[in-house]
């Protein structure tokens, strides 16, 4: 299992995304899902990734290499793509390719070809942009109403993004409003796991400006959790008991 | 879509449902899913369902009218049965009932026979007990270690149960975080939806302590999603600031 969480506000991009993998729960390891292209004072470019490893290893692999066009076009990498829109086209017709070829023996073994990709970044004085990039290869941009997208097991940790998240909300609330987001995952599904690996980019800057593994024991987020927790515990007791009961007439 | 969770606490037993039905996003009823057969002096049972209306309906005419058996028995009810065992067994067995019914059925249309049911109570001296009943008719049991059971949109609600409920909670303090959960969860799908049943049975009163509907504007409940609101958002504004950023060097 997975969890990665994007957002795009205002002050820039920051991407969170958890390191587990699991072919059943007897065989767990850690691979990193969050990648960047970077190219500073020319691009930012993140990309983190859910689904089957091998697929998101070879799109990637693909990516960095060159995907040649499906009609005869040169081969293009994503450092060579001009706009946010092009790299993400880009980005849908490596999974289109990397279907090709497995589709047999995907077939073959009954295994179900599955990808998600969390995708943002910024291009020159192009917008910076976050897409979420679909197994088909088509593709959804985050908007300023709901300034988040979340890939793998996205649902325990969605509650806190809907409440605490807005386009307006500072770079590194963020950062953290997603951390206790991942928190919350990790709590409720053994499959996502520490180490967790951030990213931030600020507009404009065409430059990473945070990238750091966070790893078990890191007393930030050791301290992160330990407060979330108590604040939810005295946030339910600070509500009123229901008016329902016996000793409430 | 449905969302129920039960909780069973040393004090007693709380069951919260929605009430929201869909089939489709333009055909939305309310519906009550959750039922008591109760008889005060004897037994308090309650039972909440999710999946497809037509088959939680049948099987709950079926417990009332009596099932019959399976190798010739006579039909029993579920007020006949004399542990809460006994009645989960009756609950599975008329589940496999209504499925021998509706399969051809179900077959030619390509339904899907899904079902899942939350069953909590107390028969006589017996132990109070709370058991979730999967559409195959067997069932599981809560335990102390984890003292509630949720079906159907369950992951929305579930991070605060694992945080704020334990088998020592409080009865009213157990409804009230069932409730929070509820509001999680209604916040993230649509699909679940006011108003809101719940019933409270104390442990050995052999009869239900609270059975009210929450109905959209009452104000407990307002104030409780309010509350809960300005809680998380205080609550991550108090988590110091990630120590990732150029600002904190």
């Amino acid at each position: 299992m997975t969890y990665c969480v994007g957002l795009l506000v205002e002050e820039g991009l920051v991407m969170v995304a958890d390191t587990r993998t699991n072919a059943g729960l007897d065989d767990i390891s850690t691979y990193r899902k969050l990648h960047h292209f970077n190219v500073p004072g020319e691009r930012v470019m993140m990309l983190a990734s859910a689904g089957n490893l091998s697929v998101t290893q070879s799109v990637l692999s693909l990516l960095a290499e060159g995907v040649s066009g499906e009609d005869g076009e040169p081969p293009l990498k994503i450092t060579e793509t001009t706009t946010m829109f092009q790299a993400a086209q880009l980005i849908g017709k490596a999974i289109r390719r990397v279907r090709v070829i497995e589709k047999a023996g995907f077939e073959a073994a009954n295994l179900r070809f599955s990808i998600s990709l969390l995708f943002g970044g910024q291009i020159g004085n192009e917008p910076m942009r976050l897409f979420l990039i679909y197994s088909a290869g088509n593709f959804i941009e985050c908007s300023t109403d709901a300034p988040f997208l979340q890939i793998g097991e996205h649902k325990y940790g969605k509650p806190i993004l809907d409440r605490a998240v807005k386009f307006e909300t500072d770079l590194y609330d963020a950062l953290k409003v997603s951390l206790v987001s991942m928190d919350s995952t990790m709590r409720s599904n053994l499959g996502v796991g520490l180490p967790i690996d951030i990213a931030v980019a600020r507009r404009n800057a065409l430059d990473l400006e945070v990238s750091h593994r966070i790893e078990a024991g890191e007393s930030y987020f050791h301290d992160l959790r330990e407060r979330w927790s108590a604040a939810l515990r005295a946030a339910h007791r600070a509500i009123p008991r229901p008016p329902y009961g016996p000793a409430a007439r």
